[in-house]
Parts: structure tokens; C-alpha cells; sequence
């Protein structure tokens, strides 16, 4: 579903620590959730940077990041919910989305991204994600089937 | 309504601080708004961190954190939007919560965790919160009534 | 449509820096969306920061801060989208914003604040805003024809 791109590694002489990484995903369905909370506990582990926050944030503007729990139920009443709220193709009175003007058909898709919100920080606590016990950190796809970029990137000590 | 669990300290020897502090709301009604920028600022006063970021951020997935006005009409009007665009009990359409087939019953309180988002970064300069006049914090409770957990982590100098 | 109020710097001897700047806007139209990439990218280079975190945020509670596609067709779909979920007057069953109540009109931009969020984080790597081919950063108003602020603070190294 995604393979890591690129990572990178800084630090300035007195201890300070940033590091990066990038996923790509490539998703089977067009909208999909993707469970990256194990894949974000390895940056930290990679970094090794005990204190610190770590944002986690799609580069793309049709997808987006969130925490909730990874329960299926719940993932099938988000979908219905966002579907709702914005769905495919048309504004719920009928008028089609203006950016499909543009030629683009995921007017939908960016609204999602608005409602969801693209990015999340976590707290990095003595080298741990420091979530509580049903926080699940998730990749939201809304146009796949194409490749995608989530930046991964930690600052800390 | 809530009280301080633990706090934690630690700084690298360049002068670097982390600075994190558990709180653990019970609230009486099953959804209320609780205001905390006081004791928001108060962990920034207990870190002695001039300069940073504070993260607020609920660890729970029926919870949110949000920065608004303190005035009861308005957070009478949050809780009638939240209400109408994510229910209890039920879709808009008569679809039960699929997540109530895992034997929950707070299926709304999830869907407006993703709504109001659960977390907000303030910027801390020169020892204060750098908030706007009007901008106050918020623990924003959807399934309470039992012991939740926000964290209040803070990385700066 | 905005200047810039002022902006502050510190470091400590180690090395980490601060920086902050406060823009003011002060729209035409009472909604607008003001694109303001260069802005935050500009700050960034003033801060000459090479690593770190920007915090993009609105100091206002009828304002907000989104990254998306810098597309009029979106603009328009993101402005309906908003006016459909939290209308301007009243909510949409007809009850009046009990916001009002206090002698203001702007219930609506407070609800759009909560759905939009008031701000973003934007990494830093190598000195550039580490965004995707297509986000761009927004001051999304709400309520404007007046004086508003917005903060961008940079931490890192």
C-alpha cells in the first residue's frame, strides 16, 4: 500500500535532532485508510530522538491524516460520514463542483481534506508515540490509484 | 472536572527543555466544554520555556481540543452543529452506528472528534501563550462521565 | 489585504531560534481567502531556519488557516461547502445563533472557524517549505473588514 521514499537526518553540534522521511502510497481503492501508526513509531525509533513532536502530514490536498480508532465500524461510518457531508461528484443541491471545470473530477476530495484535516503532531515521550490507548494514527486517501506523498518529520532531542 | 495526573521534566545539556504534563477530566455530563487556557499557561509558567510550542492534544478518540470563544451562546451553537452533523445514536439517514455493533454506543462521539479536530498547537513567546484576545482552549468532552486524559507537552528553551 | 505588525527573534547560545511574526489583514470582501505561501516561505528565509517547524495560525475566532489548491473553481466549492454547514444569521432549522444574543452576527464565522481549524504546521527541510506540488497556504476570513491578526512562529535550528 505505500513504501518509504526517502529519508534524511540533521543535526546542529549542540544536540538538536531533526529527521524526515517520506512515504509514498499507492492505494488499490480510490478511497481508502491506511493503519501507519507502527510505520510512524519507527521514524521515532530511526531518529532516536527521546523527547520531541512529530508531525505527520499528507503533501497532497485530496488526502489527509487523522487519530481515531482503528475499528472497522467505525472506519465504515467515517466514509459515510465524509460521503455525506461532501460527496462525490456534486454539491448536494445538484450544481456540479467549479473545480471540475478544471477538468479534475475530486472536487469531493478536497473538501474531505478540509473536514478531516491533513496533518497531525504527535508527542514523542521518552522515545515512545506518547498516545492514549485506542489512538490509531491513519492515512486518509480520497483520489488514489495514483501515487501519493506523506512527510513524516520529527524535531526533538 | 479534571485534575493533574503527572508531569514530566527533561532538558539535553544545551539547554533544550521538554516539559509534559497529563491531566484526567471526569466530567458530570456525558458532553461538555471545559475551559483550561489558564491551566495551559500555568504548565508553560511550571517549564520556565520562553521560547516554543505547546501541543494540547486529547488522548482519547471521543474527545476533542479546540480554541474559541468563551461565551455560552456560542457554545450553545457548537453543540446544536456538532449534534446536527454528527448525531447520537444514529446516521441522519436511520442507519445505526456501525461502530455499535462492537457494543459502543458513542459512535457520534468519534465522528466529532474528527469534526472539531483533537488537538491545537499554541505558540509560546516570551513566556506567554501567544493567543489572540479572544482565543480561549477547550477540552471538549463527547462520551465522559469516566476518567480521560489529555496531554500538555511543551518543547522549547 | 495585509501587512506585517511586527516580527521578534531569539536564540539561545546553543543554537535553537525563534521566530516570530505577526501579520494584519484587513479584508475588502467580510469572507475571502487570502493566499499567503510566499509569506510564511519569506518569514522562513528572514528566520534563516534550515530545520524546524512553521506554526501558521490565526489569533482570531472567526478566522482560519487551511492548505489547499490555490484553484478559484475550490475557492468557490470550499465557500459554499462552509455556507451549507454553518450559514450565515441562523442555524438551518431556523433557530437564530444564540451567539447573538451578545450583540453579535458572526455565529456562523465561529462555527466555520471550528470546521476549517485555525491553523497549520508546515516543515521545514533544507530551509524551504517542505509542502506538496499543489498545497498552498490560506488565510481563510470569516468576519473581516476590520483589522485581524495572524501568527507565524518558526522553531527549529
Amino acid at each position: 500500500m505505500y513504501k518509504v521514499l526517502d529519508s534524511k537526518e540533521y543535526s546542529n553540534q549542540f544536540g538538536l535532532k531533526s529527521f524526515t522521511k517520506y512515504l509514498v502510497f499507492n492505494t488499490p481503492k480510490r478511497r481508502q485508510f491506511v493503519h501507519i501508526t507502527n510505520e510512524v513509531q519507527k521514524a521515532v525509533d530511526e531518529a532516536n530522538i527521546k523527547e520531541g513532536f512529530v508531525l505527520v502530514s499528507a503533501m497532497h490536498i485530496t488526502a489527509a491524516v487523522f487519530i481515531n480508532d482503528n475499528e472497522e465500524g467505525f472506519l465504515y461510518d467515517l466514509e459515510k460520514f465524509l460521503e455525506r457531508l461532501a460527496p462525490y461528484g456534486k454539491h448536494p443541491d445538484g450544481e456540479e463542483y467549479r473545480h471540475h471545470l478544471s477538468g479534475e473530477d475530486n472536487g469531493d476530495a478536497h473538501l474531505k481534506n478540509i473536514l478531516v484535516h491533513h496533518q497531525v503532531i504527535v508527542p514523542i515521550t521518552e522515545g515512545k508515540l506518547d498516545l492514549g490507548p485506542w489512538q490509531r494514527i491513519f492515512y486518509a486517501e480520497f483520489d488514489g490509484q495514483r501515487n501519493k506523498k506523506l512527510i513524516i518529520k520529527i524535531i526533538g532531542f
